[in-house]
């Protein structure tokens, strides 16, 4: 422990902490990262200090200076990073005042390193919340140029993992636009709720002096200062609502990390994914491991672990500021860079997956997926109820089943053996492709539908 | 199992599930609780289907008559509910098919399982945003009016649970009115990002009949039907988000009430709770249990943690419907019951509980709660760099710490020994009344600043 | 509120609490389920009474008695519950004065709710250890009937769900028995560690009267009573130990789950679940969903966020009892319940399937699944470094996937052209039969290991 | 990418994976701390590999020798990590080659990388079982040492945190002993339970080699091999039990920590914390910020958050190998990490801190904390029934709250006013030194009680 951080508690704690007490109270190691964002709070605060006459111009303009130049050297690599200091806040105004001397005391000024902090981690946190929605809207140009180039190939529709109705291909990668697309709509409602500056709340209290908030908020970027200065210094609501809509979006990536998984095990063979983002065995060259899709499958786990982690911590904390808040950070670190990972990696191997077409068509042909089909035609051409209906299909697929036929290779006579009332043109709706053609209405699986919602989200991505 | 379930599922089922299957399997123990939004669904739908022409005015009449008897029966508790036709949907589909006859069978034309309880749950989730609104608003007004009637009641602000600097009640109130009112902001969105309608979906695929997905989405109150079928039945995103702002309201909820458990306890006396949120014991009168507080500062365990369950239950689904989406609502329903139950016990107590201004008015004066105020005021009087305050400041409060009297307590002749520029106006900052007056800064602890946030939100909340 | 409740409490509480406070303090709706053995610690808490002579055999004869008849009258379901007796202890001690009068008064003598609802408690978990227990037993024997049945069936095994070699279905049946032999264990673990009895601690300070812990310890089948008044009644690991256990067993489910999904998918084929646990489709009859594994497989949702919810709740409690421990018990009777459920099915299901041994094989032969015995075989007998043998065997399959043959197909001249010291017994190892029977050493997939690890398990089980 | 990377996986990956794919791909940032028991297992097969005869005493001689050099390296920390070679295994099998020729090459035979980092990751956590055993059983010598001093030293019981009954301070202190006692055997039941050996299972299949398991087990300190190779590969039991076992003492370690706050407010005054453990402020010298009690209680937000996210990534993965389980060792690093260094913290902390007696004896006494003292009197002497002994009871409290005096207080004649059976010695259960020396029921708070467990623990601990 070095006299200087003695210094900064005063001198009562002359034993000073020993190497336990650094070790857990001590977060430099990790909240270095948000030295850019420090810097600007600070340089904000102190334009701020100046306009309003609480510090003057020239210490203002020595102090913003000065930040400068320690942040050209963080970024350099340059910057003696003290753990004796604790955290970044203490670190760069302590190289403030090695650099610009006496002026640099100035700074802190109607602040504390409760506000400090607050607006430091926010601001980090915003900055998140627009990489997340660059990369989903990175992905989302991925899913639709698949869904462009397969808008009308046919695979098979699941439910239960088996084969319910044929759809395409195009349908099933914009389903995955649409939760991604709800994704960046849960980070930019959560951006706008968070733009709110706590700068200016000081310890908890607010200050006396004669601060301007709306002119901080304004020079980072926030829509405004936030209305309860104890509210301010304790919220950490923000970094919640990023991890939630996080885990959702890596919940939507984990389900399309498993259909990846499973459509490229040998049974299935639905998509081939490239050697980039797949990984070989130096002794059987036809397996393709599909690590990527493993690994971003399993990234839920830390990113809700990381929810789940930073909602215990608040539970039942009593108001302003405790300690216990310090463990916000290293949690949305973590998640937030598993989450852009993963959202590359998924990106990236969307791009260069290749449908297996053929497998895609044959398993859609399989398994009578027709058969609803047939029963709505019933319904519709010959104003069967649905139940009756079902009930004549039913009859018509163990036909077909037990002549080891599929249902467009039963005769018309085989049929109105069945239901008397069957007409030629029902052969119009059997096949599969027959079949996704038909599905028109809003939504439903048509290349029609596909290339309509290909066309908007085009226009909506562009 | 009866002979009508194995209907339904065709005849190769000869065998039947047993007791085990029909435990597992069955949902109709709780998704009863969905049949005033399933037969709503179910009525919109056969109002679609005669306005397309799919089925005749007739039997939509017949339908939509039949559906409100049902609907009737249920409210009434005369509904025989059938274990065996599994769930809400089947047991309402049979009932109608008694109630009306063949045409009950015209019902379920272009339409699915799959989307109707899509259309179902999320009609009941958003019932629940709407419920949460209202309970949120409830709460704030109670709280809004404890502020308004403790603007000035000075109380110690904490951090680390230690006295840090003096704060007004009214602050404190205002500030769980923020994080309510962003907990009402998070509902709202999630409302809104959920109100688009899956009915038209059918199984997966989207449908054949010409069905107007746009008239059924209006006549339920959604904002548009859903654009991919695939993604209307495998959705579970509205059930996650209301989860998640439930989780975060429950952890408001629970610093709340740790709050009132330590401001009840005989140690701080800062609050008296009333009778009806307490419980005593009946030898021990003094007693008053929190048991309300404790209750409430415990839902979020169970609130969270049904977010954990949907989170660990979504997690690698393959598209599009599995079952084990059928563990989505018992979660949901025990979580919202809990969030309103917690939200009406919060507003009767926070309406009913005495703050005790005496003990918090001596509580905040001790401690040298205002020495962050002289610091401020040799700043900003004698224009010393904070730092240089902040070394002044400790030495007179060890002076004061010595001579065993508080700051205010010091004579001038004492001060201009530490620093001799100290002026007599310094007297002015030095009392808890003066500090908090002081903190006039936007959303600071003045009570002037209070009273401008109370009439702000009484306009809000009116 | 009714006038007893009322006087429960003592005449302060005039205003009584409203509906809220019933709803959220009350536990009658489900402790109930804790009668049994709230009614056996209260006898063996009166027979303890009477041996020490703190109350008479008279009355405390009386007392078991009339507890035998109210017991009685729960189990008829004649038992009035009434939610203004809050709880299953109040509701039987009112009903037990009603039934023997004024010796019920001595039955809470040296007692509190605090060790009473401990004890009732940690009964029941204690009782579920044991039924889960019952249940993996009788999964692990169908496991191990499956295993002996198919002990040499070949099937692929996977890495990556890529066929990485040749196992057999009866070693990746005993897999599954090693999980959950450990899932007993460790419930084993935990009914050891919980069995100790908390009755005695009183309130939470023990007490002056010269009780006998050691003998209703005892009668309760605990081990000993426990050391620490404060930690008896506080104490809530029983429970957490239980969920922690019972979410590890629930994973080990999913996972089971999850490949019978897949092998039971049209693709895989791998196995037919019986009609009895899966569901079909009226109209699409080769359609078996299965449910009952999809099911089981989201049954880790709510066990584990039943875990999470009673670890959020018992965060940061000071000693002794805080009402928020009142959420104990719901999330604790769902988790066990859903645990049981699930064991049960998933024994059923087990049970009854049908691995489809043909399809099994030919997809463990495909994929050159035998590449790695050909280059144990080259490091084995002609004692080449692995990493060579690997090299070696990479040309050799990629002359096979050249010729569009398998490994077996090539010829001896084939092989000899890429190494030259390769022998005609080389083909010992390449067929999958070869392969699995090769692997014998401990634990590994031949069938005579099989053969001796069913063995010894039914040993174990029997 | 470097060339001896892409000719780990073969030829056919010439495209290479990108920046993204090694970042999500590569472990050796992490997994470098395996290093030690990497080399420990390797070491230990190729023992065995000459002992078998599967390799020549010279050449595992030489890799011996040569992973104690590369050990040595890393010790030092003068080895080249290469983030191509991706992960520990492969960084110190090249480094061996680099430093013994071709030998290397023979290490790996009979053995895969599921197998081996199986075998690392276990000896890990293993060893982290015996640090966290240790680590308890220092904290509880540092309780014990606190129960001793103050066997005697009387503080309120609370309930509620309402004073319920009075206790004695070491009485309070062992309570945490009996849990962390339970701790420590959790740690035990896991290390026995996970000490089997997974080295042998090879990539799932065990091995044609003729190796012995027994041998490798044995030298590793395991109890005996797993009896299934595929198990062996994919259980990550023995992590995820380890990080249930941490949660349950991170929950422990919050409560005492939230005890350890309120307790150092001004307005409980029961602990001062040495300067050692908190953390001042520069300008209130009586502040006295429990900073690290804060960041103890929020450490079971990750540790809890790591068994979320490892029980997250293993639902639902099939059998063997799936590369989500790369995910397991970063999660149970940080957990363990975090956990050893808050038990070091808290183990400082009790060391460190001084009850005030005087205050926990001021507040133990008032609030007429020996009401049920009194009832029980009037039972065990007077033989009154419990609810009419406290219903006397109840009008005593009230005449003395009534009087504004303490029970004490009263005279015989108020008492036999009453009740005239009170006899002159119920005055020797009134204070609050005779309450907690009359509690003598094994388990109770009385000073004999809490020396006869203190003398059980420093038997146990020492």
């Amino acid at each position: 422990m070095t006299k200087s951080a003695n210094t900064m508690w005063g001198g009562r704690f002359a034993a000073g902490p020993d190497a336990i007490m650094e070790a857990i109270n001590a977060s430099i190691g990790y909240d270095r990262r948000l030295a850019p964002q420090d810097i600007a709070g600070s340089r904000a605060h102190a334009a701020m200090l100046a306009a309003t006459g609480i510090i003057t111009d020239t210490d203002a303009e020595a102090i913003r200076e000065g930040l400068l130049t320690v942040l050209s050297e963080i970024e350099t690599g340059d910057f003696p990073f003290s753990a004796a200091l604790e955290d970044i806040h203490m670190n760069v105004e302590a190289r403030l005042r090695d650099t610009i001397g006496e002026a640099a005391g100035r700074l802190h000024t109607a602040r504390s390193r409760n506000d400090q902090v607050a607006v430091d981690f926010r601001l980090w946190v915003r900055d998140q919340c627009d990489q997340a929605d660059e990369a989903l809207g990175a992905l989302c140009k991925a899913l639709v140029a698949q869904a462009e180039a397969g808008a009308d190939w046919v695979m098979p529709g699941f439910t239960h993992l088996q084969t319910a109705q044929p759809v395409t291909w195009g349908h099933h990668m914009l389903a995955y636009v649409e939760m991604f697309a709800r994704d960046r709509s849960r980070f930019a409602d959560a951006r706008k709720r968070m733009n709110t500056s706590p700068l200016g709340a000081a310890a908890l209290a607010g200050t006396s002096f004669p601060i301007d908030r709306e002119m901080t908020a304004k020079a980072l970027g926030f829509d405004r200062p936030m209305a309860n200065s104890l509210d301010a210094v304790s919220d950490r609501d923000f970094a919640l609502e990023f991890l939630a809509a996080s885990s959702i979006c890596a919940m939507h990536l984990s389900r399309l990390a498993e259909e990846l998984v499973i459509w490229s095990s040998a049974q299935f063979r639905f998509v081939k994914m490239s050697d980039k983002w797949s990984t070989g065995s130096s002794i059987m060259p036809q397996k393709r491991n599909p690590d990527a899709a493993e690994l971003i499958r399993a990234k839920i786990g830390r990113i809700f672990g990381a929810n789940v982690a930073l909602m215990t911590v608040m539970k039942g904390l009593p108001l302003a500021y405790s300690k216990d808040m310090q463990e916000d950070k290293e949690q949305t670190f973590d998640a937030a860079d598993n989450l852009m990972l993963a959202l590359a990696a998924m990106t990236g191997m969307v791009g260069d997956m290749t449908a297996q077409r053929e497998n895609l068509k044959a398993a859609a042909s399989s398994g009578f997926s027709t058969a609803t089909d047939l029963a709505d035609w019933l319904v519709r051409e010959l104003g069967l109820p649905f139940r009756e209906a079902h009930h004549v299909t039913g009859s018509l697929v163990a036909l077909a089943e037990g002549k080891g036929c599929d249902l467009p290779d039963l005769t018309l006579a085989d049929m109105q053996g069945v239901h008397a009332g069957i007409r030629d043109d029902v052969f119009d709706v059997l096949g599969v492709e027959n079949s996704v053609a038909s599905r028109t209405s809003f939504g439903g699986t048509a290349p029609s539908q596909v290339r309509a919602q290909v066309a908007h989200w085009k226009e909506v991505l562009k």
